[in-house]
């Protein structure tokens, strides 16, 4: 185990946060607000800590899977941890598990919210909570990774770790040029995301928060009624398209900067995705059709509550609770979906689904035909053992996960969809639930040791457990291997 | 594929039920109930299936794997239909749905019930409904191989499809002969149990159906209160004893007649579902702990709760509905977990769950020293790559059918707790849920809809998915394999 270039790096990262507080800061200074001087404490603090720990390079600078888990896992930790400062030195959210949990929320893109009145906190504040939407949506590591030099072979152990889905395409392990690529990329969508709500009549402050919180598939708004609080079929339509748009396995758009479209359109994953968002929209426009006044207008809400769901943005443009209970479960089913794999998104992605349908099928056929020999095969390519194994073991492991932190959760007796679709939510990292924990609602009743829960199920959620549950693995830590 | 084949052993199935049908006649009898009348209309109609498919033997005796499983699922269908009739023809359930809702509850040991006034039906009618558990309990067709005589590798096919648990264990495949060894032994429990039912005060008629209830792990009751009724310590501990030891592995009796105490001992799925239970109980009785007298009277009320749920029996002596959800949710678990392997009990069996948790032990290692072999090993066994990749297949199913049925069932606009529970407990094949199906409440307000949903998921999870997908699979049908 190489300790000291764990430290080393996560030194580094806590440097990157360091400079990234600047921008809140900026912000704050620009409405002249005295609470922007909350970011730079903790700025200050993280600048030391990089002094100290991520400037001398370490002899041994080799890493290997299991310290790129660990400092994958101990990097979103610790961002969290000092990103909540702000928060609670500003008063903004007084309680530090509160400014914790919001943090986590924003770092994970998960976008559940702990504030009954977020309209009340300082423009800076609201900057900074959705911003971390967007560094965390393509991935913390891999941001740093743009920013800092690290040798080929630890910039893989670092990305497999980090980036979502069950195979990692060839296009991802190519270290710190492919993340400059994927974040250029990123950085382009967003842009465009925000000249377009701007035409929508959008400030540039509202865009920004908007487009942080719909390119990180985030979902924090500055306003209570979310995206909702525009009332406008333009701006609906362009976060909808937008929302859809960033659930898309990255790869694809590099495919098509590459000219490759056929790639693109051959992708059997992007094609169920697409298809799900259709077939879903379209059973919940016929369920909810009598409770708005016309079909289309029925759909422009679904449509816009499904991407919202199955990208795990959260985003909210009607109240989903008064639906009738149908059209919450499609939403809830949607939450375990997930977006596509390499996404911002999170859930157990539409790859993972679609391997698990080819797998219950080969079962079934091999049941009736014993002597037939069926291989999976996902995009045309085949699918291995050892990765059926990770995903078999992937999908308990969340189920286990699911299982565990409803039990805990349910300590606070709450109703059983609260207590379920909460940890639903939050494990996928969607944002709102169902009943209380609604797109209205807010996650600010339930006791501290369940905010904690929540804590660790979007980090494991968004690390796709493994590199979390490693953290806590005592013989990770042993010396001798 | 041998239709004729299939067609004998169901022709022979359903003149085995013809033959059953007597034995609530003869109560109906004994009481001087007119109903029981309508015991002998099926039971002649069947008789004539039978004379016309069952009797002459067709040349080609063969069958495989899957003939093995249509007929079982063929045969727990059938067996329903049929067994429906009485409760349908008598006007004690006079909607077919209804009644056929029952007889599936009834054959697969799960108790659900739609009746809202139990105590209204004739005796005859209760003693079949009740009856159909113990038969259901150890399997149809296990029945049929008592009375009838199949050749062994014949016998062999239909056991492995119809006992439940990830692993045929040695003892089972052995043929009639074994099945006879089973039923005794299942026989001489259920009739210890009538006994000491009759020691507390019971009269022979409500013994035999809580025995029944009891053995099969089925848990209808003649009385609305459940066993709550009797509202006796010593009833209640009977009980709870006799449910959890029909929740074993009917194997381990076995090793018991031969004087193998040491391989019972052993068993590391025996002490890992008693552990289960003890914990359990513990933790629901520091929960309820408040609503009870004294700390004892909530640790008699939480075993037998507990135990009634991890063996699906589904018996009540308390209405947990009005627990904490904590309690309420360790008791959804229970359900998940369900009993051990080859027991009469329902549920994911404490085998799988031990298995699941041993491989994601052993993936968490193979993290973190990626160099390491290791092997799963249950009961000192090694479990081998098929038997994993089946079980990792056979949860992946399990997922999916609860995920599916719970969108169904969502259509007729439940609250989520009683949506996701009503499905959860019949698919475990435990009885009942949590609100208004919980123990004092009925399926009965479900639309028709649902309730062969419900159907579906009781043989479903009765036959561990995989024969009952498999009747439905068009390609099984195909002559040319």
């Amino acid at each position: 185990m190489n300790t000291k270039m764990i430290r080393y790096i996560l030194g580094k990262m806590l440097g990157v946060e360091a400079v990234l507080l600047l921008l809140p800061a900026s912000v704050a200074l620009i409405y002249q607000e005295f609470s922007g001087v909350f970011f730079l404490v903790p700025a200050a603090i993280l600048c030391v800590v990089y002094l100290l720990t991520g400037v001398k390079r370490p002899e041994n600078r080799t890493i290997y899977g299991k310290e790129g888990m660990i400092i994958v896992a101990g990097a979103w930790i610790l961002w969290s941890l000092f990103g909540a400062l702000p928060f609670s030195l500003s008063g903004s959210i007084p309680n530090y598990v509160d400014a914790v949990f919001e943090t986590v929320s924003g770092f994970t893109t998960t976008g559940s919210t702990i504030l009954t009145d977020i309209e009340a906190l300082p423009k800076g504040m609201l900057f900074w909570r959705s911003f971390t939407h967007w560094v965390g949506g393509m991935g913390v590591l891999v941001f740093v990774m743009v920013l800092t030099t690290l040798d080929k072979k630890s910039s893989m152990h670092l990305m497999r770790a980090e980036v979502p889905g069950p195979e990692k395409d060839k296009l991802v392990p190519k270290s710190s040029s492919t993340a400059r690529i994927l974040y250029g990329m990123y950085l382009g969508m967003t842009a465009i995301e925000v000249i377009l709500l701007m035409f929508g009549g959008m400030n540039l402050y509202d865009s920004l928060i908007f487009s942080f919180g719909t390119a990180g598939t985030g979902g924090f708004a500055n306003y209570a009624a979310s995206v909702g609080h525009f009332n406008s079929v333009y701006i609906d339509s362009v976060i909808t398209i937008f929302m859809i748009l960033f659930g898309v396995n990255f790869n694809l758009y590099f495919f098509l900067l590459l000219g490759d479209r056929k790639a693109v359109w051959k992708n059997e994953e992007l094609r169920a995705y697409l298809l799900i968002i259709f077939a879903a929209a379209t059973a919940i426009t016929l369920n909810i059709s009598s409770q708005y006044p016309n079909p289309l207008k029925a759909f422009r809400y679904a449509i816009f509550q499904v991407a919202s769901v199955i990208t795990t943005t959260g985003y909210a443009t009607a109240d989903y609770t008064v639906w009738p209970m149908f059209s919450q479960c499609v939403l809830l089913f949607l939450m375990v979906i997930g977006a596509c794999a390499s996404s911002t998104g999170g859930g157990a992605k539409v790859a993972r689904v679609l391997m698990v349908l080819k797998c219950i099928k080969r079962e079934i056929m091999q049941l009736v035909h014993p002597k037939a020999v069926s291989i999976i095969r996902v995009n045309g390519k085949k699918v291995g053992p050892d990765i059926l194994r990770s995903l078999y073991i992937y999908m308990m492991a969340y189920m286990g996960l699911i299982m565990g932190s409803v039990l805990l959760v349910s300590l606070d007796n709450m109703d059983f969809g609260v207590t379920f679709s909460s940890v639903l939510t939050t494990v996928n990292n969607v944002g709102p639930g169902i009943g209380a924990v609604g797109p209205n609602g807010s996650f600010a009743d339930f006791s501290p040791l369940s905010k904690l829960i929540f804590c660790c199920d979007m980090l494991a959620g968004r690390l796709e457990i493994f590199p979390f549950l490693m953290l806590f693995t005592v013989s990770a830590w042993n010396r001798k291997f």
